[in-house]
């Protein structure tokens, strides 16, 4: 990997956080391949290979499904999101696939100003290559945080 | 921007967070040019388009004062601030000035040793060339946390 | 520094943190130089330049040694870690030595799925180069928290 490309990777992190944070969902979509999975799972699930996901998608489509009906889910429990993601670790990268981890902290902050740590985790991601830059084509979501009340409110 | 920019970029970030938890305000202060603006801006207004700001200055002069009153106060109030920055996305580069976005994280700890979550935000920041590197011209603060009771004790 | 040199020192803080939270301690042991020093100091005493340390360890073997006991310890306090750790920052680079600071968050989860913040603070390293890339050989964390009630279940 060049230089050039890992720099277009941290990018694809940075903007990955901020149109979350930003709510801008169709932006959002546009990072993922068009084929792609985006799942979220409990670090002990994953650490002893239980399937169970909090959360699965097997494609835009149904990702883009989820985001409008947590839009819905929303404007009941009004809230801003903030991502902080350390560095991108390349783990991987072959047969055309990049194999990306990076930790994350996400906080929420609700209409009285007072924010909290909502939830920590592992970005553990495989990436490909497409016209306008790389694209998450598998995303699992490792998530330390798994007890908290207002959980999945917006992806993480 | 060369990938040799984007590092001095990344360089720029890392310096503002640690220059202003090791207590350095002249090395902070000199990472804005010397014609700037500096403000604070709760994300509510940021998003309404709402003017009031929590702090404003629009010279590198009036910062200083700033600064220099900011320090004043915290003889009463003792703490430390650790400042964690999410990787800086540029979103544009145009006539000589960068637009960068990076979210933040500022925690404080106190005498005994109690470290909390202070504020999120996220930076919104135009940068120009000059002399010794890249500088802050425009650094909005967007806060999502706005009901601390020592607020901005500190710059964030 | 080439720009290539600054990416490889990215790596090595995201993988300093992330083989901590992965659990894997032959791994994160093999970031160290075979000659090291790895040392816990709370901020008060270090701005103090007083010498008391948390934790001391000035050889590899020893570091080794500390990690199995901690491994021993965590029997009793099983929780997941977390590094969120902000943009490297080379403060100083001569005599094949690097001066490197990075800001750092630390968050632990328990086995109910509750995440709270359990650290912050500054790693001061200094870093050589090695076969198989940049090693620390002396790593300074400066810790902003010291009154937590189950300090240093594994390394910061």
């Amino acid at each position: 990997m060049t230089t050039a490309d890992r720099l277009v990777l941290y990018d694809l992190y940075g903007a990955y956080g901020g149109l979350i944070d930003a709510v801008d969902w169709p932006g959002w979509l546009d990072l993922f391949a068009a084929t792609c999975r985006y799942q979220v799972v409990p670090r002990e699930n994953y650490d002893q290979g239980l399937p169970a996901a909090l959360i699965f998608c097997d494609s835009r489509a149904m990702l883009e499904d989820r985001i409008m009906a947590l839009r819905e889910a929303n404007k009941y429990n009004i809230h801003w999101d903030r991502h902080v993601i350390g560095l991108p670790r390349v783990i991987g990268d072959e047969a055309g696939e990049i194999s990306v981890e990076a930790a994350f902290a996400v906080y929420q902050s609700d209409q009285e100003g007072g924010s909290r740590l909502f939830a920590t985790g592992l970005y553990r991601d495989r990436i490909v290559r497409e016209a306008g830059g790389f694209k998450f084509r598998d995303k699992t979501i490792m998530l330390d945080t798994f007890a908290v009340p207002s959980l999945l409110a917006t992806p993480l």
